[in-house]
């Protein structure tokens, strides 16, 4: 990276701005007077290469001097503040800036009869890095969360295990812990996409994933505890406090794997609306298996073929069969920046980047292509790249100005490679709902804007 | 870990509570009810193990069958809602639980003649993993924080470059962008305890002390962009613009190895309070040198000697001499839970736990000691292992109920030993303010307590 010329500096696209300044196509449509102040902001800017070498001496610059307000002809560095800001402790508890106001977390209207049981989707077009800001992270409901009193909440397991236990939080959070980064995907992100592109921007196809640092113990621990029969058990079920009570079954050789019965989350204790405060980990699996307010494990020698996996959370097949118990979400990758609904404002330098995950492990490779998938050129992988976790990629790249296709193609360690629509469709048909992990497309309009399409 | 039984669960204590429930002895003290309704609630949870078998059949359970409101006698798991939650988007950007309000960043009372020159300390004791939620970051100011719009913010890089240049966020925003994770600790930390221990939890002693995921642009890119003179270039300025104008030097050959303009903070735009929307990321080095809401970069070829590294964050030696310009931060850890101010209920099975850092790589071991120094055991590592970013660790233990100190040691991949507080004063006297990385020492009373002290 160190001998790559970039050349000059060409003005930015809004969508490498802080999302204050993003336009939303989905929500906002554009904003003429907005767009037109970034535009002249812009072309001051990309002047600052000659004008600059005014200041080339250094020393007492325009912290000293500073020019009138707004004039942004004058070419000077931020100007220094001239009196005390905030004091330390403003906000017990801090919160992004006032100018980040548009970054949320949103519902996508009409998915569903009621607010309890929709959708609120994460907007990877504003994020960086993996971990997901815990006040950004996905929701998704059966019955709406709750704000459970952590003094009283119980977990019991019984079933098949010689002794049944009620743990109190306090007795949970003195055990042996782990702390492990892993990815969560609803089974059903990418779903309003599986017929033709229905949804304008990377939050409403892709929004229902996030990424955080979770702390809890090992699922194996308590059931050691409580003298897991091992003669018999070959699946636990996972129940969840809400009015849902949500169920979910588990094989046995999962459950003593990595799944942990979490407490912690990016440092802290579980959002309430991630089931504060205690729920299921299960690494790799699709989100509804990580059972939130958990109360209940019960292990058993069969599948429990509970509501959410006997007739919901199943994929339709071409044959007129279903597919039940789709735990794994397979390997996937999506461009986050340029993405549907952000604007390339003028050709020039653009840093692609973007998301790629495996339920498998780890992601070995991302291969970006901006001709549609007639050429790949391989990204830049940030580090860490763990198991079961989001891995960021980055590519360089100059727009010519021209139309062209974005696409994102992940190969995780198994030598599993993400696949075209086509391909999937090839096997799933175009009745499922669920699991859909195939190359996304975003077409780059000559104006500049970025469209959801799909290709075969 | 899978074959380690640890026996009955005996009753846990208020410091594995959620912070909702931790008492705070620095500013609380004890409350005595609330601490007879967990030893109750204990109480009847450690029953949970015999009479639990009457639930071991599964099936429908207390969810059907909830039994009255309070009465735990009646072992039964968390109770199922009987009415819809909460809507998804109830809060467009997440906020912990109402029963997490306790769980905040704090002001040492009196340091500081102003807060806006104050500092507010990370809660270390109730924090979980490696990553700080971005609203309990520590913050240190000099004159105060600023929430300065990005759209007219402005970073200027003058100096011994070819073309002076002044970048807007946009075109920072747009360059290829790195990702890492990485611990900021301000020089200070643990500046209250050079002479004798003077506060009483982790919260105070080494809150000035938080992780992040970070991204940016590398430095070394945009001083190759405006044509840095490498024949003369021996150091960099980094200048805020906040009202104290904080600058320091940088050695030129960090500042073209990892340092990063960074805009993002675990996946999301800095926090004011913070930086937002710019600063400058300086691995392994002491917070005062990632300077805030960056303004300028000024390339030179000798130190500045601004007032914040010739007469502030300087050390003074025991032979009447300081030193200037010490920029890392030294292998150091410190358990953060059982730790003062916090109480062991009663004896038995605990996870100790802790951080350990360091200025110079990776941290490849930690050692614990439950008897004051005289025997060591080396605790398991959380993945991932990075360099300059936390380690969280952590130690099977079963405490007898008698008086005993526990330590943590950290050694780093040069070698280096974090050293006893003798050691360290033999070199640096008692003089010092700044860099004090000695084992943090805790003793556990006959009553559980946790209470800060210094052993040689």
């Amino acid at each position: 990276m160190s001998t790559r010329k970039f050349g000059r500096l060409l003005p930015a696209p809004e969508n490498y701005l802080p999302d204050s300044l993003l336009e939303e196509i989905a929500r906002d449509g554009l904003d003429a007077t907005r767009r037109d102040f970034l535009r002249k902001s812009f072309a001051v800017a990309s002047a600052a290469g000659a004008a600059g070498a005014a200041f080339a001496s250094g020393g007492a610059l325009a912290a000293d001097h500073p020019g009138p307000d707004g004039d942004l002809a004058i070419l000077q560095p931020q100007k220094s503040a001239t009196s005390l800001g905030n004091p330390v402790a403003h906000l017990p508890y801090g919160l992004p800036s006032r100018h980040e106001a548009n970054l949320q977390r949103r519902e996508s209207p009409g998915l569903t009869k009621r607010r309890e049981s929709s959708i609120a989707f994460t907007p990877l077009q504003g994020l960086f890095g993996i971990i997901t800001p815990s006040g950004l992270h996905f929701e998704r409901h059966h019955a709406g969360w709750h704000d459970i009193d952590p003094a009283s909440h119980r977990l019991m397991i019984n079933g098949l295990v010689a002794t049944p236990k009620v743990y109190t939080m306090s007795e949970l959070m003195r055990l042996p812990s782990v702390s492990r980064m892993h990815f969560i995907e609803c089974g059903a992100n990418t779903a309003m996409d599986w017929g033709s592109p229905a949804v304008p921007s990377v939050q409403y196809t892709h929004g229902m994933l996030s990424c955080s640092e979770f702390t809890g113990v090992p699922l194996s621990l308590l059931l050691e505890d409580c003298g897991i029969d091992k003669a018999k058990a070959r699946f636990v079920l996972a129940e969840g406090a809400d009015g849902a009570s949500l169920t979910r079954t588990i094989p046995i050789e999962r459950a003593l794997d990595d799944v942990l019965v979490a407490w912690g989350m990016n440092g802290e204790m579980l959002r309430p609306e991630n089931g504060y405060p205690l729920r299921l980990v299960v690494p790799g699996a699709q989100g509804v298996s990580w059972v939130k307010w958990l109360r209940r494990i019960e292990v058993g020698d069969a599948p429990y073929a509970t509501r959410e996996e006997s007739t919901q959370y199943v994929d339709f097949m071409p044959d007129g069969l279903h597919r039940q118990y789709t735990l794994i979400q397979e390997c996937k990758s999506v461009i986050t920046s340029p993405s549907g609904g952000q604007r390339l404002v003028e050709k020039g330098f653009f840093n692609i980047t973007g998301l790629a995950w495996s339920g498998r492990g780890k992601i070995t490779r991302v291969d970006v292509s901006v001709d549609g998938g007639r050429n790949w050129t391989t990204a830049r992988l940030e580090s860490p790249v763990l198991s079961k976790c989001l891995t960021r990629f980055n590519l360089d790249w100059a727009w010519d100005g021209k139309p062209c296709i974005l696409q994102s193609r992940a190969i995780d360690e198994t030598g599993y490679v993400q696949p075209k629509m086509s391909a999937l469709r090839a096997v799933r048909g175009t009745r499922s709902v669920y699991h859909n992990n195939a190359i996304q497309s975003w077409r780059v309009e000559a104006g500049g804007e970025g469209v959801n399409v799909q290709i075969s």
